[in-house]
């Protein structure tokens, strides 16, 4: 097994209601040799209810970090995939659990791999769905899609856990970078700064602020990021925030 | 969606003590497609909440057949597959679930096919594994195999669904995007646009003007941009240049 691979796979629970999930969470992903859990904003946390459905994860589950927001959740990590039961307006990149394992071992992440679980009936918002690199979609029954959050867990555990038995897959495409990829957090900063200097030239479109927005952000997140790439657009942003300044104050 | 096949996989319960699993058990074969469900002798059945946790998959826990003995169940099947947790002393053909569903989609096997889960706590007897052509052994960390019931159908039913399913999802820049490449004639006018607005902002460092122009470039060639990326680029620019022609007014 590569367990230094499950290792630095992060289950992110996204405002998850009932704790009877993250028990049943903790337990499927010990079943499958995960052990990074983060809750972000858990309605009901710590729960007896968590302790008990946990079963004997109760580790997984002590050593849960609970943050405030996601962005805190994604420190640390090159790739962020997110969980998506829907259809999406503008699409995104799209894989089912095996392809998205594929890609997750691939030489080019070296950080933590996080993958975004979202609320039990309404999933992750299309903000958040916007801080992913990727969309992973469960081929479920489109009849019958509802699955238990916690059953969603456990099969995209055991996804990453079959693809950790074989021999490690050498995908490639991108190995020897001559630069660490972006961390998801510096990104997500980038994103903010980028929003912000784009209200101040005019560029966005008080009617339909945010097409233009999640269109970039889509770009950006099929690109995926080094860190001198992301130093570079900060560079700009600040270059066209100085233009702006001096505008002002003349 | 090769549903022929689904139809005829057997999810077979042996002796369930809690009806719990046995609704989990239907919501997790509806959610993939499948729909025989057998009950060999269960302990509380029909049960409050067999049919809570069944949530809307009622259709395939009322369609479920309860019968007295394993071999009723087993009628109808040329093909029978025991879920094992543990080794046997004596060696049985052994597959994990994915492998185990290519051997079942296999043409010389037309009738049912039953995949047998047994008790929760002690599952299958010898005797009942006897009765199986082939083994199954999700391969779950060794340290805490502790699967539940529920659980251990959703990852089998899963492996099956996958296997029915014609390709794998995938929605890339190739397929399924919502917006024409763009042409690389554009992308390079593009280029040249970018390089002379970041020479009007002082981005470009004078003493190495190609490094970060070099990189810009190297950053887009990564992706596909479409046609609306282009676009949106080229509106971010003019933006810039309008910012700085004011400037120069003034």
């Amino acid at each position: 097994v590569n367990q230094a691979f499950l290792d630095r796979v992060r289950i992110v629970l996204v405002n998850t209601s009932h704790p009877g999930n993250i028990g049943g969470t903790a337990r499927a992903m010990k079943n499958m040799g995960l052990s990074q859990l983060f809750l972000v904003d858990p309605r009901k946390y710590p729960h007896d209810e968590a302790t008990r459905r946990a079963s004997n994860a109760d580790d997984v589950l002590e050593g849960a970090v609970v943050v405030d927001s996601l962005s805190q959740a994604l420190a640390g990590c090159d790739l962020v995939i997110g969980t998506s039961a829907r259809e999406r307006r503008i699409p995104w990149p799209l894989k089912d659990p095996r392809a998205t394992a594929a890609e997750a071992i691939s030489s080019r992440y070296q950080g933590n791999i996080a993958i975004l679980f979202g609320r039990e009936h309404s999933g992750l918002t299309n903000d958040e769905l916007q801080m992913c690199h990727l969309h992973m979609h469960i081929p479920t029954n489109p009849d019958y899609s509802s699955l238990n959050l916690a059953a969603a867990v456990q099969v995209v555990a055991y996804e990453f856990r079959m693809l950790a038995l074989d021999a490690p897959i050498e995908v490639g495409e991108e190995s020897g970078w001559d630069m660490p990829l972006a961390d998801a957090a510096d990104v997500e900063r980038m994103h903010e700064h980028m929003a912000a200097t784009l209200a101040s030239i005019n560029f966005i479109d008080p009617d339909n602020p945010k097409q233009a927005l999640t269109r970039l952000r889509r770009m950006f997140a099929r690109i995926r990021l080094d860190d001198m790439e992301v130093s570079i657009l900060r560079g700009i942003l600040n270059r066209i925030d100085k233009t702006v300044a001096k505008i002002k104050a003349d």
